[in-house]
């Protein structure tokens, strides 16, 4: 059954949103009778029979919203630099949001090398994605931020604990790295901050952790930035 | 420092091979008494001093050969259907690099779409992805094979456990389906096979559990196969 985004679902006759209903008319070639399947990214689906449909519409009725969860359930909050490559980090988006992913904080940090922010191509992602795994919640995309001004734009980081992954293999005055895969073992919630191509600076490091944040490492081999973000959501609360 | 795949090491005077030779040179105008790092993909590497360049050419001198290992360490081994997305495949064979897969085999499937190998193409994928992560041993890519030859092909595959991945609920005659995150945990080589978009026959799966295979699943999300891919080999040897 095809999933449709439908950000306010309600009871009743619905017009899609003009996209959906291009793409189920024209590329899908629905007819009246057929079934949907609706989501909001809110945690509300439903079922809906379609009505009518001309070339740009679609209408359909929807009998019952059923709501799979109020609030939206905690998981990992990626603190993430954006990729030179446009490309790279649309992928980010994409796995991290089949992987789980609760939220996107871009951060700019000293070594970025490109500062381009594209929240409506990136929000596309997101949607399509979430469409595409059955998610009920979409992951929630942040304002880009500079790093410095992240813990003023997000109080709310504080409450809960936070790790930062970095390449160097010490940083003096600060603790030594920890694997990912343990520290997160036994978190139901957290964030991760990953750096750009160069890296965090030792500085910028140092300033996570005096945050509370626990240095960590993703392993032995070196992975680019969106490779560690998505290892890190594949093993993010997997084991208990 | 920048890496060069060079497939024979050997202590003297050696030229790189034309498109290494070219891209030091060209892109990043190395000179001589610059210092490269060379790789063979096959567990030796070595440190090599520039000492003449031209156009297309590019002579090192190496002192000292390494050897990081004799024999191919033992990992994740991917049977996978190639995707309907050239990309999608390219970015697994990529981040399956950067993660630590042994060996990928491409299997054709009852509902694989698309039936193009591209093993040169593909080939050049993980030595850009085993230069970039540091890798010592470049994954093997096997050659693309029918599903139902695949023991045949490699009976190899019988010596170590396996594990298929699908998306059905329940199939007659056989066991449910675990955790991959769970089943992976004790062991140290492992083969697991990941279906194409329209996901594994019922039989396929039965066929590859009658040889010896478990069902897994890869959590409660609908992963492309290329996600999947990934997430399991981000999971595999990280929780002991």
């Amino acid at each position: 059954m095809h999933t449709c985004f439908v950000p306010e679902l309600a009871v009743g006759l619905v017009a899609l949103p003009e996209e959906e209903a291009q793409h189920v008319v024209r590329v899908l070639r629905t007819k009246p009778g057929d079934v949907l399947r609706l989501v909001d990214g809110e945690g509300r689906w439903a079922e809906a029979m379609v009505v009518g449909t001309n070339r740009k519409a679609c209408q359909v009725r929807i009998d019952q919203v059923f709501i799979e969860s109020e609030t939206r359930p905690g998981g990992l909050v990626l603190v993430v630099a954006p990729t030179k490559s446009m490309d790279r980090f649309e992928w980010l988006l994409e796995k991290g949001t089949e992987l789980g992913v609760e939220a996107f904080i871009p951060v700019w940090t000293e070594r970025s090398e490109r500062r381009i922010e594209k929240p409506d191509r990136w929000e596309k992602v997101l949607v399509a994605a979430t469409k595409q795994c059955y998610r009920f919640w979409k992951p929630k995309l942040h304002a880009a931020v500079a790093l410095s001004d992240m813990w003023t734009d997000h109080p709310w980081l504080q409450e809960c604990q936070g790790a930062v992954a970095h390449c160097m293999s010490s940083i003096s005055d600060i603790p030594s790295r920890v694997a990912w895969s343990d520290w997160q073992t036994s978190r139901s919630r957290a964030w991760l901050a990953i750096g750009p191509e160069g890296d965090f600076s030792e500085e910028e490091v140092r300033t996570m952790v005096l945050r509370g944040a626990t240095p960590v490492h993703l392993g032995e081999l070196r992975l680019r930035t969106e490779t560690a973000g998505m290892s890190a959501a594949a093993q993010f609360g997997r084991f208990a």
